[in-house]
Parts: structure tokens; C-alpha cells; sequence
């Protein structure tokens, strides 16, 4: 049975840290809320699912993920959930624990990306916060981009499977999951921060193979090229903003 | 063999997650920083391996935890390490992913907890972004922590082994890690947003009959009264600032 995943239709998001995982592995799923509405698609359905109060596991916020009767929110859940049988994660319990450990911390690194634009609250516009996210947003260039950025360059770095030739991995010598959220994270940051990113990426070589490797995936590369990919915008997470890139 | 836990000396901070884990399950540790400066112990044996180029898992922050020769970082990823060896998640896989769900969001909204008193930058005092914390605070207390405590109550409400008379759990009906950071959250909410929470737990009476139940556990009551437990400050993640109290 195809997996259902349940994200706003319109933008990237976090979703997309799933759809990634799910194009990379092949595996069959429904955009549900990219659907027409009727009565088990479109944004309705993704809706009624996060406002049912028969779920007895209910999800906070989307993305979440519906698999026959199973429920899963939560980005990095999802995602854990799912990598051993899309085989986007090794097999020892400890490379496990460590892919899982990488993509919480790209998660809190998405989450400073969002509070760029919005510092004060979610609920506001960003013309409304503008003072405020500048003072963010140079904080974050000057001091949490390059800390997140070191991070990911001697994971890298450390890692044995990694040598001279080919396209680095996070954990091992496979693509996981991390990896695909590594690749969107500098996708974004790319379309967000061109200019800081720049920078960033010049201090971390690994980190921009591991970004292009990816990006040459067989089926990773067919879903960046179809209809499927949604574009970057200023609606998403990662927004560009010009006077927020310094 | 003693786990170690490696967290700053003088707050109770993430670490504090860990340490309730540890404590309520009667788990041999040592809590790393708060011992006298030596070969082994301190806040320089924390840094040095957190600096430490050898680290081929390498944690990009506090807390992390030292289990022989495997080290993880990640709060909830600590925990799903730790969880089934202390035995507090169940068994079922379905039922380990929905704890660690729960842990996730709980984490977000310790993030946003956080970013309260610190909405501009971590690298900055308070005072120096005092008014933006104002305004991100009142989105918080009016917006996110209502929004917040109606999920976990929600969950509380539709988890069929709970039922009157007895302290409620979130996840089956014994003790989880999730249990136990709720616990920790309660707190630190009553401390720093006396008033708000207060509101905010008269509308989830689950909420607050889950935190007087696993303050009564043996091991938890008996570590709460301890020299082990740190008092709240305004070092940590919750403080009590009363202007961002309403």
C-alpha cells in the first residue's frame, strides 16, 4: 500500500525532508493534500486527519505520515520510522542512534532558518518583524551558519568510509537519510542565503560534495526535474530575502 | 559499567531531560562537569571532548551521554539510546515511535521556551534584546503554550489505558521518557510563567495530574530532594523574567 504523506500543498517545507527520503527510495506514497479535493485527498483531508479527535495518536503538526492504520508526525520521526525499510540507514543499532543524532541537529538548524524571517512569532507577517529579523538573521550568518556548518564538514571529514574521489556520506558508506536532508539544507540555504552561503560552503568542500553527489542521485535528480518539486518561495522556510543575506 | 553524563555544571538546562531518566530508573551515572577539575571529571573533561578531534561522532553541543566507548548528542536522541536499557518505553515499535514523537514536540517547545528570553540571538543577554523577548513572549503565552498543552492533554485524553483514579500516562500505562520530560517542562513552565501556566493547566487537568504523579515516583521524589537536582535560574531555559510573565 502507498504511503501517505500529508503536507501543505504549496510549499517545501519540512516536508520535503520526506518526500525526499520516499523519492530516493522509490517508494510508492501519495502527496495527499496536492490532490484535488475530495473525499480522501487535497488540503481537506490533510485537515481532517490533523483535527480528528478519534486519532489517538495525534499529530501536532504536519508533515506527518499515514501508513495503513500506523500515524507518524514529526520530521525526524517520520523519517526514523521509515529509513529501515526504505533502506535509507544502516543496520547497527549505533549507526542508527548516529544518523538520527545528524538530522535532529539539521532540524535545529532548519529552525534557525525559520526564525530568521520570523523571530518574534510565526503568527506574524515578516514585514512585521523586519527589525527584528535582521538583527537575527546577522547573527545567524556571522555566528550559527558557520558553527552548523563545521559541524557537518567534520562528520564528514571523520567518517573512514569517506576518501578521495567520490561523493561523501554522513554515516558509512551509503546514502541515509541525513544525507538527503544535508542536500535540501544547502538547497536552501543556496536560495536563502547566496551570498552567506558562499562563504559558508567555501569553508566546508565536503559538505558541498556530499550536495552534489545527491543531487546526481538517479531518482533524487528525476524528482528535482519533475513537476513533483515545488520551488523555493517566500512562503516556505527557506526564503530569500535579500537585505536577511547581509 | 557508569554511564557519563556530560552537561553544564550549574544549570539544569537539556541535561536535565537525561538526568531524570537516569535518576528514575535508579541508573548508575556520573554527571561529568559537576565534578572537581581532574584527569576525569569538570567542565574541562565536558570540553575536551567535545573538542576533541579524535571524536568520530563528534556532538555539536551539550548534553551529551558516554556509554563506554559510544557517545551521543541530541537530547531525544539520548533518550531513544537510553529508553529501552531503563526501561521506560515500551516495547512495540509503534509505541517507541509515538513516544519519541511526543519527546520531539516536547523539544520544540522547549526551543520556543528558550527563545522567549532569547529571540534575537543565544550569543546575546537578555537585556539586550529585552524588548523583542516582550513581544515573543506574549505570542508564546498566548499562542504556542495554549496550543501546546491542548495536544498534550489531547493525547493524555486518548490514551486508552488512562483512566480516573490513577496518574496518567502518556504513552500505555507505565512510565516513559516522554513522561518524565513533560514532568520537567511543568516545572520549569511554573517557574518561569507562573501566571500563564497556571492558566494554560487549568485547561489540561491531565497535563497537571501526569506531573503530580511522577513527582510522587520513589526515585524522582527522592532526586528532586537531592543536592543532585539544580534549582531553576535565570542561566537556564526557564526563566523567571516576570515581565514575560504577562
Amino acid at each position: 500500500m502507498a504511503y501517505e504523506l500529508h503536507y501543505w500543498p504549496t510549499i517545501q517545507g519540512r516536508g520535503e525532508f520526506v518526500r525526499l527520503a520516499l523519492e530516493a527510495a522509490g517508494a510508492p506514497y501519495t502527496d495527499v493534500a496536492r490532490g484535488t479535493d475530495d473525499s480522501a485527498r487535497g488540503e481537506s483531508a490533510l485537515l481532517r486527519l490533523l483535527k480528528d479527535d478519534a486519532q489517538t495518536h495525534p499529530p501536532f503538526a504536519p508533515p506527518f505520515l499515514k501508513d495503513g492504520a500506523v500515524v507518524v508526525g514529526q520530521t525526524a520521526a517520520i523519517l526514523l520510522y521509515l529509513a529501515p525499510t526504505l533502506k535509507l540507514v544502516a543496520r547497527s543499532e549505533q549507526a542508527r542512534i548516529w544518523t538520527h543524532q545528524i538530522q535532529l541537529t539539521i532540524a535545529d538548524l532548519v529552525t534557525e532558518v525559520h526564525d530568521t524571517h520570523h523571530p518574534v512569532a510565526s503568527s506574524l507577517y515578516y514585514e512585521d518583524q523586519k527589525p527584528e529579523a535582521l538583527q537575527r538573521a546577522a547573527d545567524f550568518r556571522k555566528a550559527r551558519l558557520p558553527k552548523f556548518m563545521g559541524w557537518f564538514e567534520a562528520v564528514l571529514q571523520r567518517n573512514p568510509c569517506n576518501g578521495p574521489g567520490r561523493a561523501p556520506h554522513l554515516v558509512g558508506a551509503r546514502l541515509s537519510y541525513a544525507d538527503l536532508s544535508l542536500f535540501q539544507v544547502v538547497e536552501g540555504l543556496r536560495y536563502a542565503f547566496p551570498e552567506a552561503s558562499r562563504k559558508a560552503l567555501k569553508n566546508a568542500p565536503r559538505v558541498s560534495a556530499l550536495h552534489d553527489g545527491v543531487g546526481m542521485h538517479k531518482r533524487v535528480k528525476a524528482y528535482l526535474e519533475s513537476d513533483r518539486r515545488l520551488p523555493f518561495s517566500e512562503e516556505g522556510i527557506f526564503r530569500h530575502y535579500p537585505e536577511l543575506d547581509g
